[in-house]
């Protein structure tokens, strides 16, 4: 299997995406990388890093010297910056057949835009939708589908959404059969505007025919409860779920630490629980559960986090290995064909 | 100034509706209160709280012995509950022209539904619009509106919410200039959907104007930072936003008790932390920043959480009061008229 690493656009890149996919290709010995980003750049950390004979003969450069920001206006970066570490990925993997996905650190509006555009869809999907991962107090994981591709959403997409991201969750984490929820202001089946409403009336169908594991409407309050496995939503809403998860737990955590330096005495039972301390954060630290999946696309887009480190790098690989081994796209495909049409 | 209290409904109902009502007439000497219930019961209650002939002579009651809670759907609520304690405080609201407002724990649809069929909107509202409060991490507060009132929204609608919200921050919390936000999935101005959009450019325009303070868009993960005195959103994410902070700090919070009771180090260092995690609840139990209120309602409506204590009812009604006391709907009127009706 080849994936091509795009080493550009990330806070610690290259460093980080170079160390990170040496490591991913400890971990999977029928992996091979492009490393794309500028050549001479990617040789140095590579030796800095020891990269050795065995894992230099499963590794390409893709030499692409220019970076896509978050500055860069998606519609520019693709038509202007050519040369870039994302554009040039991009570029190979819809050409070469043997490139099965890409895993970048880059700007994301770039790398949606980019792979909407360039890089198909799979028949019968109306639109591309991201599944990121967080941490449930269960102590397993829950998926969020869409949380940002898509901020205007028709009943089908949300349809596909719960389809897609199911597939996703059965196939790369082996949950057998998702228990599915609908983001929604209250759990009845009435809440919520008319979307919600006929989302709710199609996935409560597609349930009883077996299709899915509908379990009905999600407060967001419930997100870590570790009673759903896959939170269905507009990408709107699903960004406002994600960013303030991620912003709530943080900020709490920053102000417990501040907290503790306050007094002497809190300092010192601050000392006897050093570690736990240390696990809090590690447990909501999103680096330990990968990256955005981009669901629906041709070929595996795995989107990590800006801030990412070598170990995020490695879950990004590990994600979009999981993907295309356990061939994800062609269950998917089957999923979306058998749905109806009606829930236009 | 005269306020009605609806008894029944919250978790902790009549008692600690009672006991918060006798709170808040000790705070504002000018305050007259009429508690609406079973009449038998709330003597009871009053007696056992030791009310005393001073306060007594300030108190009314209203005989309602039923409830409505949140099985009953709002609209035969309305219908068929007469004898409930919101319904008769809502008529009593509509039919008094010397009762200014409304505090309740009771369900939040039928509330709202009540008062926007029965208490007549200010001159020129779109919509009345929910507007809570939560603790910044700067140790102040920020309004969300709004909350959940409206699921879709137009983007007079926002702007509305924005000019409502702004003046409720600036009269009951006296922040002279309020900072007002925009909630969207990234800070660039052509962020999000046709709505955020649109209203992006209204609210500029307005700020140009010096009618308002707006700083732009606003990620959810910002929410608690500080930064910003008010979040304009649709109620659909405004709701998902305050249930999503409220639900990952609670979430987080209980896992972190959960984890020092896993170890005896960790119990043995949190003995000298006790006050200090006991003040990390307090500090984000919602029980301390008082109700929802209603914006944009001919008379003032707050409503507060179900599970809400007798602390919290005061502070229910400490708002009321205030809002009433600072002549809010005055300034609302006022503010709303100047607002251009381009933004359709």
């Amino acid at each position: 299997m080849k994936l091509v690493i795009d080493c550009l656009g990330g806070d610690n890149s290259p460093g980080a995406n170079v160390e990170g996919s040496l490591i991913a290709l400890d971990r999977f010995p029928g992996l091979e990388l492009i490393l794309a980003g500028d050549e001479e750049t990617l040789k140095k950390e590579l030796e800095k890093h020891g990269a050795g004979a065995d894992r230099l003969s499963r590794i390409d450069i893709l030499h692409a010297p220019d970076v896509i920001t978050g500055e860069d206006k998606p519609t520019d970066a693709i038509r202007l910056k050519r040369d870039s570490s994302m554009m040039k990925s991009i570029r190979l993997l819809r050409e070469d057949p043997t490139v099965s996905g890409i895993v970048s650190l880059g700007a994301t509006g770039s790398l949606v835009a980019a792979a909407t555009l360039r890089i198909g869809r799979l028949p019968g999907v109306r639109r591309p939708s991201f599944c990121p991962i967080l941490p449930t107090m269960a102590g397993g994981i829950v998926g969020i589908c869409d949380s940002g591709a898509n901020v205007d959403c028709t009943p089908i997409q949300l349809v596909q959404f719960a389809v897609m991201g199911s597939a996703y969750m059965k196939s790369v984490y082996n949950i057998p059969n998702p228990r599915v929820a609908l983001l929604n202001i209250g759990t009845e089946s009435e809440k919520g505007d008319d979307l919600r409403r006929t989302v709710y009336k199609a996935l409560s169908e597609l349930s009883s025919q077996g299709l899915l594991n509908f379990t009905g409407n999600m407060e967001s309050r419930d997100l870590l409860s570790g009673n759903y496995d896959l939170v269905v939503c507009d990408g709107f809403s699903g960004n406002v779920l994600i960013k303030t998860t991620e912003g709530t737990a943080l900020q709490l955590l920053k102000k417990i630490k501040k907290d503790i330096y306050s007094r002497g005495i809190y300092k010192f039972g601050a000392l006897f629980m050093k570690k736990m301390f240390a696990e809090e954060k590690e447990f909501m630290s999103y680096q330990n559960y990968g990256g955005s999946v981009l669901l629906g696309t041709e070929k595996t887009i795995v989107k990590g986090h800006g801030s990412g480190d070598a170990r995020a790098v490695a879950k990004c690989i590990e994600q979009a290995y999981k993907m295309v081994d356990s061939g994800l796209n062609g269950v998917i495909e089957s999923a979306v064909a058998l749905l109806p049409e009606e829930y236009e």
